[in-house]
């Protein structure tokens, strides 16, 4: 018992900022941002495209006239970053696309591996036989916060994230859906990534201002997190496929949050996988936060000569958490 | 199969704040507070006692020396506040507790169903068999906007809410769990109760100073959300006991989430049970966001003669949505 994906459907936003724009902005010798931190573009949302617009035109696109929101039961709209304080953000997104039907819907949030949390969910509620079809949106809008004209962050931050959405239907089916799954939280890690405002933890009501905005900057230790990955990510797997049906070797393609361009390169090395087999479009796409793995696995269920098979999702997300799940496309 | 409540334990914070430092406050003539908005005390977190370190002292009381966290499986963060925008909350729990193990965990938000919501998802992950133990916390930190000194809110929107945590401990068992539960989004009054800020929506670092705190409050439209529920909510309840082993009548407590004095005082009539089987503590808590329906149930089952007894917990969050579940304690 598991799941079909019935279909998916992704949104970017129509601006994109190229190197040059980039290194220009970040004041960089021209050149540095795309042979340093591996950026030939990043998609940025403009005003119209809030996290809320871009997750509407993923599920649009996911529902292309051929499926229909009454058919869903539960939506989960699986992000690391909020559109609004409250309500909660599956309700903003049924309220935006006027959905038809009252269906269930909550927020899930792992940061960067909310959807696959939101996955590994949904495989458990078909397991419960409590769901017929689950929608699963994740969509980021980061780059308000990275690229802002308003002060200026260290250049391998700025240069690190991107905007966009995605959207999944997955209907319960006899298929198996996850081959296998595992999750950990390495609280550790707590302090590599942060964003500390925005909530009841630094109040904007008795902040100095300036203070208040130097809180609701992101901030990266990322050495440190680096370092962490390297040491536990091995292990991490072995036991997420030490109870699975298919090993690393059945592996077809590797699809790792898109974290960074230095963790990206050394990823091979890491997991014991040649290159070709691991989807890294670091340079176009950069890191979409949550956004990241369902936009790259819209882009590779869409590739010819995909289907059938084998993909390993996983990556490491700000809690410090690892997360892993294999997939039969 | 369902699960046990193996144990809860709750935080309240130590200071409390009186009907009439409440009248002073909002410069309300002596006893408004009590006779109009029925305030007893409110509790009121102190800037020791953030999100993160009620959900640790319930979780503390929870554990109570007798459960380890090396036992669970999953921590679910289950509130409609944030303590920070990133990471995700309950890896900051994790983290403050230096918790000696590697657990799963996310943040569920479905805003005052929360708690609820995580419940019911902890019942269908038992149901499929993949966790033996799960723990919910919820943590609500609300009067940082609705009690703040920089500015005045209504007064029926300042005496609304208080803070608390409260922490449940569930073991997978032949038992039943919930009996029953439903639920729906009802995005019509999506703009009832909204906080627009502290996302990405309305960007600080863009943002006039002024204007930011502004879209950093609360907002309610009392009304329209009461109309919403009083012809919504019978015809939801009998939806989610169309499938239940239990009827309305086999119901020994009613425990709703503590809305509003003006809800809790309409709901007998509402749903059609009397005043004695509703658990109404809104005059001493008020309303802790979705820490009421934990705070409270934990009270509940801490009663002389309540095990066995038949509890429906039920209730609106902002989004708009609805939510019931039966539990046998």
């Amino acid at each position: 018992m598991g799941f079909n994906i019935l279909s998916s459907g992704s949104y970017l936003p129509v601006n994109q900022w190229s190197d040059r724009e980039m290194d220009r902005f970040l004041k960089l010798p021209s050149g540095t941002c795309r042979n340093k931190f591996d950026v030939e573009y990043r998609h940025v949302a403009d005003t119209k495209e809030t996290a809320v617009y871009m997750a509407m035109q993923a599920i649009t696109q996911c529902l292309a006239n051929t499926h229909s929101l009454s058919s869903v039961n539960l939506l989960i709209y699986a992000s690391g970053t909020h559109h609004q304080s409250l309500p909660y953000d599956a309700s903003a997104v049924l309220a935006a696309l006027d959905a038809p039907t009252s269906l269930e819907s909550f927020d899930l949030n792992s940061t960067c591996l909310s959807f696959l949390s939101a996955l590994n969910l949904a495989q458990n509620l078909f397991l419960a036989k409590r769901y017929q079809r689950i929608l699963i949106v994740t969509s980021e809008l980061a780059t308000g916060i990275t690229l802002n004209r308003s002060f200026t962050l260290k250049p391998e931050v700025a240069t690190l994230f991107a905007d966009g959405a995605a959207a999944f239907l997955l209907e319960q089916t006899e298929n198996e859906g996850l081959l296998t799954s595992h999750f950990e939280t390495h609280h550790a890690g707590y302090s590599f990534c942060q964003i500390k405002g925005g909530g009841s933890h630094i109040n904007p009501h008795t902040s100095e201002h300036q203070a208040y905005l130097k809180n609701c900057q992101f901030e990266m230790e990322g050495k440190a997190l680096f370092k962490h990955v390297r040491k536990t990510l091995p292990a991490f797997l072995e036991k997420g496929f030490c109870s699975s049906p298919v090993t690393l070797r059945d592996i077809d393609y590797f699809l790792p949050h898109q974290a960074s361009a230095h963790g990206l390169k050394k990823l091979p090395s890491l997991v014991g996988l040649p290159k070709e087999k691991i989807v890294n479009h670091f340079s176009t796409l950069g890191n979409q936060v949550a956004a990241s793995l369902p936009i790259n696995l819209h882009w590779l269920r869409n590739q010819p000569g995909t289907q059938g098979k084998h993909v390993l999702l996983a990556g490491t997300a700000a809690g410090l958490s690892l997360g892993m799940g294999v997939l039969k496309l």
